[in-house]
């Protein structure tokens, strides 16, 4: 079995944490991941806040179903889609390849009209749809991260959206939170879940070869 | 820097194979983390089909805008979300949960509920996004795998969904296809991109501490 895949089935996701903080190393490296993720034409249209702070965490406790992981865990994620996502957007991502690349940026003009033309042919809505597709890349990618460093990660999906923006003032960021990640220890001897097996379909149901 | 950051920071989205197939034991580790990949309710709503047949490639590269990557590849990987979600599937679910953990599934009644209660929230177009964003872990954690193995993989949305969908006779498995994954080798000869910087945000746009 892979590193990986050890650390897959280590992790779970934990519904009580012990307060133990991630070492900041190790929450560089697990950030880091996040950086690095891919995206669609490496636009990765989402913010991830980083919260550490005890009253932020009560506050976004409440809403977000009372889950103790929140205020128990070290470092709370928010993953924040880009609502809008705008062509300014895509006019910041050409000139960024073509000063990391040294290019010229109109050398880089059919692919900044391919990602615009695909932008246009969706709705507003549509494209942060995809924009949080793009942060659930990010999502999976961090899952793995924090495994591999054996750190908890907890994904959460249960919160009130339009709260949560509110109290992180996303909106007028142009950002919408689509998922939180509580990182930080599984607390064993208060979590019912700790130390369950681990469930999933017969793999021949989710991983099917054709032909 | 962690391994899997190594890896991120090795991989890219080859445009261009070279047509070296994939060792089988490598494939199936690979395969192995969609099936550990993590998903909200652990319900997993997505298959994943596993492609090698080179005249199937050939006829989903028509409908991918003939990206040489689909049949240059090792194998093709499609995530098709489940469409539509269904209730019966959350009975399922409970039931492979009560017998995996050898646990009566009247005990699993309220979670069941809660699953439920959720999924009827919401329109079934937003359960099969939701669907869809689960596959999109499952696609972050098959990225970060495959690089971890030193295994090219290259995501592609830009395909025409209704044709793919009729090609692989999808909807009449409740199924819809959301994201393809070629699995392979990059062809550093002919791929412009092989070699290229790697270019991210600053990671201060990205990943921002809060307070």
């Amino acid at each position: 079995m892979s590193m990986l895949n050890e650390a897959l089935n280590w992790r779970y996701a934990a519904k009580r944490m012990n307060g133990q903080m991630v070492p900041a190393e190790k929450l560089e490296r697990i950030l880091d991941a996040i950086h690095l993720a891919p995206s669609s034409f490496g636009l990765q249209p989402y913010t991830v806040l980083v919260i550490d702070d005890p009253a932020l965490k009560a506050t976004i406790r409440e809403r977000a179903g009372d889950q103790p992981q929140i205020t128990e865990c070290s470092h709370l994620l928010v993953f924040a889609a880009w609502d809008p996502v705008e062509e300014t957007h895509v006019d910041e991502l050409i000139h960024r390849i073509a000063s990391e690349r040294d290019m010229d940026p109109t050398d880089l003009a059919g692919y900044r009209d391919m990602i615009k033309g695909t932008l246009r042919q969706r709705t507003p809505d549509q494209n942060v749809e995809w924009a949080a597709r793009q942060a659930y890349i990010g999502l999976g990618t961090v899952l793995s991260a924090a495994a591999l460093e054996l750190v908890d990660a907890s994904p959460m999906e249960g919160f009130d959206p339009v709260a949560l923006d509110a109290v992180l003032g996303l909106r007028d960021r142009g950002l919408h939170g689509v998922v939180l990640v509580a990182l930080g220890y599984r607390d064993t001897s208060t979590d019912w879940l700790a130390g369950m097996k681990k469930v999933r379909w017969p793999r021949e149901r989710t991983i099917q070869p054709v032909g």
